[in-house]
């Protein structure tokens, strides 16, 4: 039953699809670069995502151990650079294009979603520390975080406090050059774990003379050991007891009168949170692909081997057999294609945003980021029971896997800001920054998108007129009213997401081999956009 | 987080507005019963449900055992008459109408799915005993399967065929006047366990000059001890590793030249084997909805204690406190609300089922039961995990429950014939036999249901154009390629699914403390049947 196969045909496909060129990584390095990882995921990573789930992981004596298998597997990540690929080279990092770093996610969390984790977070805090900073823990800590030696936490949430960080009470200090940090952080993704030397936790704090509220918030740089090997009083006080993810330690961290180190200045926690949070939420949609994509492999593999009852058309039946492949009935080619036609066009919807991410164009990245981690993550969750439905029985049992993919990728939808957070930083604030230009960019990007295809050209221009006409209703009802804004919002991002897959099979429908899938999508899956217009329509009964 | 209140008030609500009437049970006769059972499953069912989760079942020796609170409950509901509460009266049950079956069933599953399955099942093998069975089958077994002594299965799949029972290798000879059975059947659930004195296998096999295929096969009665107190070797060999409904036993069984009694006539065994499919099937439908009640009101709860952040609405805001309840805020609200609405729909839709099987209109019974079964399951597995969403971080945990309930629901949409199998049974088989005329019917019943209420008239008449589109569509396309037909099954019984709600919702509208919440339901999920109508049409993309 378990299998996986690393996409990179598909990777080559949409780059060249999207016609992405970069000097450096030249056509031959990102291909060599993408099967070396693949190939790795394939015969390494994979075979330990059961071992990670059934194992689990061992909590004694405040420390956390991971399976065995998964030190030698994290060695290896860092050997063969899918590890350090997006961190900065000054440090020792490959510096790849987000659009690489992207492919390599979701395939680290097709091979395990527990330890892609890890790199993720690691690779938010070295963004955070290289952008914020002084020179002193740059040069202190980048080098060894991006050379795996440490790794990194981002620690927000307290018990009385996830979503309003505004209530934050971990206290912070100044004494000397350096902060005294005390206080109980939850949810902490990898707080504690015996895979590296020291833990660098970046945690937000309250100064003394802090405003309220989240204008009141700095940000701490408190590893578990200091420089000269003494303990900082960084302790795990115990675990989270999860659905999935077992080899993901959830922490509850304690930090006793810790040292810690300002990064950037006092009370400007917020901003360098969500600096370190959007690369990490943009990562979280690639999870959520990275698991539908394992679990639709396991599906397709299952109807081509699995035989019941004679194929409707006489053509597909092989009377050699008692039955016929499953994969021949209707129903079930209804299923997979559902799952395939989606993941290609978030697939590729999430190279395009490497491409913004490169081209550095923070107005339509900071629309799609939350669209891509709510929708991406919502959506794979989907696919990953509609895969799970193709097994029938066996998809509900350990022996068809697919049970644990759908028990891993639920997290996705809650963890780094729930997917309804989500849909208000889009309406609520990402729209309101730029008074919608930004959305109006979309939409003439869909009515502009030169194509020869009748159909195409219909959905997309069909999508525009959609989201023209949310637009409209937002600037007329949720300006005035902010609560109906807040109720349309999870179906405004659902409608732009619809609109912008259809817009990556606008690009994808010219390859041959895909044109299939192209027609199921604008057919069975683009017209929800209608749906979700009529949703954002409605919500005064929210109210 | 752990609680549960029976919708006692609810379900009388809508036997009320059903305009339900019953000679024997009589209005307080319900009133009572329902409370009854009601308070039995809040105060000790329902706490047992996690144990269930947790303890599971212990397998040594082909012996099975449940969790040791289990042996108590089991004897609880047999005294309190919600185990034999649909049971012929004859042999000792209750012989409730089937709407109160329903609504037992529904809290049964709530307070705990497992234990509620192995209610269902020997329902099942009871009621096609006593349908088909001869007098001696029937005087030695009914009486103490109907009094709990003696529990059911139904053994229908083998490794090699689930959903394709024309491979069915199990075989039976006749010897003397009985049969000797020999096979192995898995997924039998409550196949082995601790709970009862014997357990009676009703069991698919093929007799010596049996034809081939599903014409060829016969239901026979295997008990696991003869009535001389003797062993029939009848043995479970393992159990399945699921992902939840943990205490539930899904057995491998193996009948090594047991001795079985045919029940009916020879190579009938499917008739049969339908007739007590189509019971359980309606239940299972029912089940899905008892999981979704029990979280829905885990999230409401939740929504009612978590404060987070300030209501956009100032008349919302309780500045006593640091943040406002989450209830407050827009998003929160419509999760709830989409929750809440279908499953109220739902409800009603079984009770409205309850009346049509005490009618005995075989014809709409056949067409609803499949729909119930697939919709009612599938969509609420989705509502278990929006009403997960609602706790954030804590719905992903132990200590939120709700994870179990997702996990435990995702059965619904598999076991009883995958949900496909029933969208292919409404419209490869109901509608066949009847050329449409119910689903006709229906429409007819949408488009003459007298409301004085605009938008309810409007809903019910779009539904009725979009059932008559879809209709028209499968007599032109479906008729001469079958596999069209079959593509566009499941999206045809999503549309009829949808129809049916809003049906329901038009009776209930009428109540003034539901009247939001219908508004909620015609604007938010009613529009959803244009995206399956759009489906419907697009079934060509699949074959």
């Amino acid at each position: 039953m378990r299998y996986y196969q690393a996409p990179t045909k598909q990777f080559e496909q949409i780059l060249s699809t999207l016609d992405y060129k970069n000097d450096v990584y030249d056509q031959d390095t990102v291909r060599s670069l993408l099967e070396t990882a693949g190939g790795w995921v394939e015969k390494n990573l994979f075979p330990t995502n059961q071992i990670g789930d059934e194992v689990g992981l061992q909590y004694k004596n405040q420390q956390v151990n991971l399976p065995n298998e998964f030190k030698s597997l994290y060695s290896q990540m860092i050997d063969n650079g899918t590890y350090s690929i997006g961190m900065p080279a000054q440090w020792g990092g490959l510096d790849a294009p987000p659009i690489l770093v992207n492919m390599m996610m979701e395939m680290l969390s097709s091979g395990n979603l527990s330890l892609s984790t890890c790199s993720l977070l690691t690779s938010g805090a070295v963004s955070t520390i290289q952008a914020f900073g002084d020179d002193y823990l740059k040069a202190t800590y980048l080098p060894k975080m991006v050379s795996g030696k440490y790794s990194g936490t981002m620690c927000l949430t307290e018990s009385q406090c996830g979503t309003d960080l505004g209530m934050i009470r971990t206290k912070a200090y100044k004494k000397d050059d350096k902060y005294i940090v005390t206080g109980d952080k939850i949810w902490i993704s990898f707080g504690e774990h015996n895979l590296t030397e020291n833990i660098i936790h970046l945690v937000l704090a309250r100064l003394p003379d802090a405003p309220e509220g989240v204008k009141g918030i700095s940000l701490f740089l408190v590893p578990k050991f200091l420089e000269d090997g003494k303990e900082n009083k960084v302790t795990c006080q115990g675990l989270e007891h999860k659905m999935g993810s077992h080899a993901s330690p959830t922490c509850f961290m304690n930090y006793d009168n810790s040292i810690g180190y300002l990064i950037g200045e006092p009370h400007q926690g917020l901003k360098l949170m969500f600096h370190m949070m959007n690369a990490a939420r943009l990562a979280v949609g690639v999870q959520g692909i990275g698991v539908a994509e394992i679990a639709f492999q396991t599906a397709k593999q299952f109807a081509n081997d699995r035989r019941q009852s004679r194929a409707i058309n006489p053509n597909r039946r092989e009377m050699d057999f008692p039955a016929d492949r499953i994969i021949v009935h209707p129903d079930v080619r209804r299923m997979l294609m559902t799952v395939e036609c989606q993941i290609i066009a978030m697939r590729a919807l999430v190279a395009y945003v490497g491409i913004v991410q490169e081209k550095g164009d923070e107005h339509l990245l900071g629309h799609l980021t939350p669209i891509i981690k709510s929708f991406c993550t919502e959506r794979s969750t989907e696919l990953v029971s509609e895969s799970l439905q193709v097994l029938g029985g066996i998809g509900y049992t350990k022996d068809g896997a697919i049970e644990q993919y759908l028990r891993d990728v639920r997290i996705t939808m809650i963890y780094e800001g729930t997917n309804g957070i989500q849909a208000l930083d889009l309406v609520g604030r990402k729209m309101m920054k730029d008074a919608g230009a930004t959305i109006r960019r979309i939409i003439t990007m869909l009515r502009e998108f030169p194509s020869d295809d009748e159909q195409t050209k219909l959905v997309l221009d069909t999508h525009a007129e959609q989201i023209e006409a949310a637009l409209t209703w937002l600037a007329k009802n949720g300006l005035s009213d902010p609560e109906l804004a807040a109720a349309s919002s999870s179906d405004f991002l659902r409608l732009m997401a619809t609109a912008l897959m259809s817009y990556m099979w606008a690009h994808l429908i010219k390859e041959k081999d895909l044109e299939k899938l192209a027609r199921f999508h604008q057919t069975m899956i683009a017209p929800e956009a209608i749906l979700y217009l009529s949703r954002v329509k409605a919500g005064h009964w929210v109210t």
